[in-house]
């Protein structure tokens, strides 16, 4: 398995970060049936339908691109909310575009604990009853009670690459990570498409336990092969 | 494995927790070889010399217990302090009792992005260099820059279970969390002394990845087991 020295890798891997540029190149030259992968912690962050963008931002407002993120297309926006709960605020909350059918406001349950509300975890995307956040725009705000949730982790893969390690979309498989907090985690739900930068997502909850950050190096676990 | 009910514990220790009863007792009630023990989620917390207490709350000043932790001694105060870092402040944070040789500074790496420094993952009770954060009390100010920690996930064993269960002081196990946020703990260090209420301890950060909170049951997996 390990073809490749993993200092080496995680060496690339943050060098590509500290340049901004996307460590996908990196990825595809690792070995076909290689199961390691990046890692990628998510911050809080909020998704917006048209509707609640123009609420919060006024008639005709389009996002700002700020930097891409590493799925194609994807950017975080140069505009930022405060997203208000029953006991705090947390302000300067990036919005990641682009525009989305439904609004989502995603935060670990730190945040939750700082805000007043407890988020179900949950895949993203999946709308359901959650507790009412307010986001606070510069035109206006939104309350917001079917889209407020922790993540639910995953990993975003490759069409090519899941076929090649033959992994299905929605698959859950555990994903082990290395160092003094060494985790193996379960349940990470597996969400294929294709030209996928192939990623390793967690909240900063989940980053902080296993002491990981990201560009960092983890490895899938089949949970066939560790039960 | 499974002789208890897991939802019968579950249910009893909330209760317990819910009459600040301490659980101890329930833990004597589990069968001699079971491996299942009751989680402590802590949270962010200082442990104080005599000399910073005198300096913070004036000469001759005594902690005021609050209330009794699971551990026989061992209290949360009525005292609180403000916790200030480069990057921000925590007020309220509470003092825990009896004093300590050195002082400590117990935060979670989430704590320590929002004050501004990256603290070690180390054993409670071990000095050494550590990033600065003030402590702000009624009367006065003290800088530490050597108890400043994450503190490294641990097992809290009375000696006579842990002899038989075969488990040495400091030896390192695995711990199983299950639900949607199941994870394996690897790393996890038990300590063990004579009357100690058995107890699996982490902090915010590893309870939230897990969504598990205290009194939640969680299986300790022996490393021999599981490689």
């Amino acid at each position: 398995m390990n073809t490749v020295d993993e200092r080496t890798i995680q060496e690339i891997v943050h060098q590509c970060l500290a340049a901004s540029r996307r460590p996908v190149d990196l990825v595809a030259t690792l070995s076909p049936g290689d199961l390691r992968i990046i890692t990628g912690v998510s911050n809080r962050h909020v998704h917006l339908c048209r509707e609640d963008l123009t609420e919060l931002f006024g008639e005709g407002y389009e996002l700002t691109p700020l930097k891409e993120l590493s799925q194609p297309g994807f950017f975080s926006a140069r505009e930022t909310l405060i997203v208000g709960g029953p006991k705090g605020a947390l302000t300067g909350i990036r919005i990641l575009g682009p525009l989305r059918k439904t609004t989502q406001i995603e935060i670990s349950l730190s945040d939750g604990r700082y805000l007043g509300v407890v988020p179900p975890v949950r895949q993203s995307g999946e709308v359901g009853p959650s507790p009412a956040l307010t986001l606070i725009g510069p035109r206006g705000t939104v309350v917001n009670n079917t889209g407020v949730i922790a993540a639910w982790r995953h990993i975003h893969m490759d069409e090519a690459q899941a076929g090649r390690l033959d992994i299905r979309n929605g698959e859950m498989v555990s994903v082990r990570t290395s160092g003094s907090r060494a985790l193996v985690l379960d349940n990470v739900v597996v969400r294929t498409a294709k030209d996928m930068a192939t990623q390793f997502h967690i909240d900063t909850d989940e980053g902080n336990s296993a002491n990981i950050q990201t560009g960092d190096i983890v490895e899938i676990v089949r949970a066939h092969t560790i039960r």
